[in-house]
């Protein structure tokens, strides 16, 4: 028996029991009150939609990746998955899904922002935990399915990667992974797409069905291990997808406004939750959603029990200061410790030091392997956009809404600037 | 100075600054947690979008409207109107800014469903309230803004009707109303776009751009008053519009699953508010959210408390257990309140009879007026389409999920269905 | 080794070594000079595609038709289409491809308006024709391919039906042809889709992944053939496509300059024409596209050689001098005869009569299986609105554009018109 | 009275009856016949559109622009530009209109490709020489329309430059030559979203509206002029405009295979046309279109009279035998007057060598103005990827299908390649 469920990027979405089973358990479901943007929906207003929906768009561009690499590759693929019994290939494919199903279930409320310094382990440990829980275990090792998928040694490390399980790291699963949170993995590519629709920012688009079509695998020759690898005929698309990566931080995911909520929502939930983070009992972590916090916030802040509750609920988020222009960035991250201490020390909470600096393209990103008529080559050679992006950088200075206050950050900042 | 904002529908959206202290006041911002489409979202996991974007598409879609017949009427127009100053233009266009803004201002969380038996008056009369109340009135009314817009007698009736204002009915402000909410008002073609791009439903697409250039107006040749009319060259787009309209109720808004949900919402609210329904004090009616009673629900369901929060957080809806068939639903209607009275009478709250039936295409839309070369004529005799459109038309029962029940429920319809 | 070519459409289609060796064949390379839709770009600019990206449309959508009922269906299917041999499957997949792309191959220059007559037999024979002459049938029996796909049993019926080829029919053949021309087929897909996308009419638009994963089949209870059926499911998507070709008929096929247009072509195709009609030997047939024609067309205007090419060169096209009402169109239908005869007698070639009538949905249509929970039922009981749209009907009177003789004309109708 | 006509990019396209008459005149229905990517079709199937529809995209785009500015600009604009009567922002906005739609009125057949060595002055000598003549003349300057517009100080330096007019160059002129064929003109943004459109290449998109509504301008603090300037909220939309045009040069417009087929265009051309070149005489040059010279080739390929119309015809163009690595192609470049010469001496005809070498952005294009918060600012600051895209720039080697040929000319390139 297959489901089927109507998707705003893929159009549906389709699943068998097993996923029904697994999507319909509590900590899934509660996806469904998990924002994928956290508070980006205050700048814009579309981005409310949430994690459920990501997970099972996820799920779906995995299978399609797997699907067009099985059929371009066939017994290659299989032999160098080292797949020789009938059957196995279906369970792969079964372990993919379940995967990419289940690779964000451990998500605090509002996704990314309430992790640092609330959640230890980051929200992986927590999928793996909540995986590795009664629930969802019982689930996938339920006799009915006759699955042959173990939680343990399959689906914690292709979700969230061998650190978070006690198996080894097998090629397979390295490879499976791959195709779930790799450089043209499915999660980036969903992530791309959803937020791109549900914001209305049209430069997350680019073209999935050619970069899906070009995808190939090729063989280590020393190890015969598979990796992911791309046809050159599919260089476009994929320098397609990285502008779209690149866009999307600059307008959405970096932008000021939302970065200065993230902190004050950290801020509020420190106050707010039980010990000041997460609780990491299962039931007690899945006990947690978006609804309970905003509720929790908007209590706080009418009974006056919290400063950030308030700052969340009446929308009085800190101001942007000062911005480190984009052609000196260097400058002024290379000051930044001096900075945020000079900061902190005159003026404590009443100001919020945030940067970032990470290359758009990472080192493993440059590894990507090309499929080009004279063999393997490497994005720096085929790519001429490529190496040519800037890092993701930015150092900003937000203070509280006093005009006395931000005269004073003005000045306390007047000399590094110069 | 000019505000925008990304619209997923309508790409950027302007707002000034007498429309931003609006945004900003805290009756609106509520909106931002106000599902549009209640728990739709249980089924179509993307609609999870909010009245607040869609009331400031409906500002932006009803200015289109407007901007495009003052371009095509011009002279003629303002003298329909009863426009002699100038200013006046620039007047009655923010009014229809404004109310198009606030229409939706009162809707009670979760937006439709819970107004039944919770909200006397239902949210138009609660919209009525909250702009005639002291913040958003205050902000309308600032001299700072010299707009020169009355509350009482501008807004409420083009916002809600004439039927929840103090003041009498205007030509002038009966044809902006009709931009808002008449059959191809403004609200009508936000909430059809919008809820299918988030949705994924295809089906609720039209051609926007053309149906806005085909609208205009005619003049009442007894009383020169001015009414909405199409040109004919628009019949086809108008004919667009009519069936998404259609489709989404089939497909969307009258959901069988949706449908449950929302009685099961009502059923809850009626445990969990103080004397069971929306306290009707403003800012004790602001003071409720999605979040918060969703937060409620999950904390009664877990408390258990109330057999209708367990439901919800549960999703344990009652089940379809007869739906009468399209070929031969007057038969059933026919019979309804028989029926109804009947499984009361025998099951009470564990049995739920849900129907409709009322024309796609009310009396009021077959007397849109078309605007062909030989003069005026109406939709009966331009659309070969439209007056062939079958009625919204359903009647369901469903029953709490314990097999002996519906097998009981089965028994007593056996003599209906027959 | 594959091969891949950008389609507006469908993103890429991928073809492999013998199809491309029939793309590259003479008859199938001159469709890129065909346009689809004869000369509906002097009323929609951007429809100046031709047969040759629709052809390769149609190849792709049928497999897509065929691979997605082999995934549902099964061993079943294979059972039904009477397949039992490996390799019977990849077999048949390839007769249905090499079908869809070959069963427009006969078409003359401008599609359909020049066939009536000047080409005995219509396009269909001709295709039969192309198919069984030397070079395309060369192709397909090479042995190099090894596809042991016969031209005359497989190919032929499939692509034009059994009436232009010398076998009989099967039912695996009947059910592949449904696959490109039945009223779910892969020819009125793509076509729809196409000629929306370039001529910007959006109407032309529906569901095709949905309508796609939801066709499926049935067997005749008697005999077990199959036959094409639609889930319940797909309804509202199938009644997308049914009304995005009643929009795009009263839009486009049938707009009335464009009607008029097709009429000269004809008229001075049988002044341009040796022997007044297209050449039927296939070396001078495909000597014939629509370059060449306009051409001629050109060069006779400018010598002065044929009226009906002055006409066509400097668009003075006759006009429309009456329109039968569409409310009344039976009334003017039934006097179609009388009113050409007294017209004709009258004006000769100065006039001219169009008219059509024919069911939107013909009565194989209202046959299509439906297949529900409960068993079969048929498109009448499921669908509401499949039954009740307009037939496609007009009655038009076109005269060249003298002001007297529009005035006779007028005249003349007005004893038909009372 | 107005006209509209519908356009697949921008939905529908309007114009008054001056544009009209322009549109009916005989130069610009020739353009029905001019395809606007010369032989792409051959590679992407669907690029068949023509210039005509893409001269009412640019009309369309350019009023878009000037209405935009206008209002965000209003008296301030209108004082840059020297208007101080009324009626002369009407006149002004006609002038651009017009010079748009006509910009490309002097294209020969296939557009671009068949310019070089066969057209002295290029196709602009040619738009000026055509606008000068009898019927576009005598209808701008019809009393009928008072429009006061004069085609040799008016049209003809706005829509194909100064160059090719009599007229000196005034600040407005250029100012509305800026709207059409600047740096983010309307001829860019129309032709990257047509081509798109109709090849199915998705990498010709952008955000069209938004680049609309943050372009404005700014007067030089000197003279006043009034120059195109782009607010800082925009940077992101044009880096997206410049990203398009970049992979759409790389994927369509420098297509090896397209580029191939220009030469062979151009080669046949030489010896099909009356003293090898088009003729000058309007009417004569006139009377030239694809379709004519398309059933020319057709017939010298089949009378055997030239080899490039046979190559043409039969597609039998040369083969790719060598392409310069993108990563060492300034090596190439510089060796490219030595290998041309090389090449040329030993194979003559029987070998193409075809190279590029400009920058994606020109220097006119670094002079951008940006404007901020704080003032002008450029590209080169505000825009961290603009200023790092590779140039244009490659250099192929083509030779005839012979393989002792194609083993020789390898052999040749070898001591370049070293």
């Amino acid at each position: 028996m297959l489901y089927e469920v109507r998707d705003p990027v893929h159009g549906f979405i389709v699943y068998d029991e097993l996923e029904r089973d697994l999507i319909n358990s509590k900590p899934f479901q509660r996806l469904r009150r998990v924002k994928q943007l956290a508070l980006t929906h205050m700048v814009y207003p579309g981005a409310v939609h949430t994690r459920f929906e990501h997970s099972l768009g996820v799920m779906e561009v995995a299978s399609q990746l797997f699907d067009t690499m099985m059929q371009k590759g066939g017994h290659e693929l299989l032999r160098a998955l080292g797949i020789r019994r009938e059957g196995e290939r279906e369970r792969l494919r079964r372990v993919l899904r379940l995967a990419a199903l289940l690779h964000d279930v451990g998500h605090p409320p509002f996704s990314h922002a309430p992790e640092e310094g609330l959640l230890p382990g980051g929200h992986e440990a927590m999928s793996a935990k909540l995986i590795r829980e009664a629930e969802i275990r019982a689930i996938i090792e339920d006799q009915h399915y006759r699955a042959g998928i173990r939680v343990e040694e399959d689906i914690i490390p292709v979700a969230v990667g061998v650190k978070h399980s006690n198996a080894r790291l097998t090629a397979v699963h390295q490879f499976l992974s791959e195709l779930i949170t790799g450089v043209f993995g499915a999660d980036r590519m969903d992530y791309l797409l959803r937020d791109s629709l549900h914001t209305g920012v049209k430069y997350g688009q680019f073209d999935l069905h050619r970069l899906i079509h070009t995808l190939t695998f090729v063989q280590d020759p020393k190890t015969q291990d598979p990796f992911v690898a791309l046809e050159v005929g599919g260089v476009h698309a994929a320098e397609g997808l990285i502008l779209a990566r690149y866009f999307m931080f600059q307008q959405v995911y970096h932008h000021h406004v939302r970065r200065m909520y993230d902190q004050h929502l950290r801020q509020a939930l420190r106050d707010l939750l039980p010990d000041g983070q997460w609780p990491l009992a299962p039931d007690e972590y899945v006990a947690w959603d978006d609804s309970r916090v905003e509720a929790a916030i908007f209590h706080e802040a009418s009974a006056g029990g919290s400063r950030w509750a308030s700052i969340l609920a009446n929308r009085l988020h800190f101001k942007l200061v000062f911005e480190a222009p984009e052609g000196d960035i260097q400058r002024y991250l290379d000051q930044h410790s001096d900075l945020s201490a000079l900061l902190a020390e005159r003026f404590g909470e009443e100001v919020y030091v945030d940067s970032q600096n990470r290359p758009l393209v990472r080192d493993r990103e440059l590894n990507v392997r090309i499929l080009g008529r004279q063999g393997l080559s490497s994005w720096v050679t085929e790519s001429r956009i490529f190496g040519v992006l800037p890092p993701l950088a930015f150092l900003r200075v937000y203070a509280d809404r006093r005009d006395d206050l931000i005269k004073d950050v003005r000045n306390a900042l007047s000399r590094f600037v110069g």
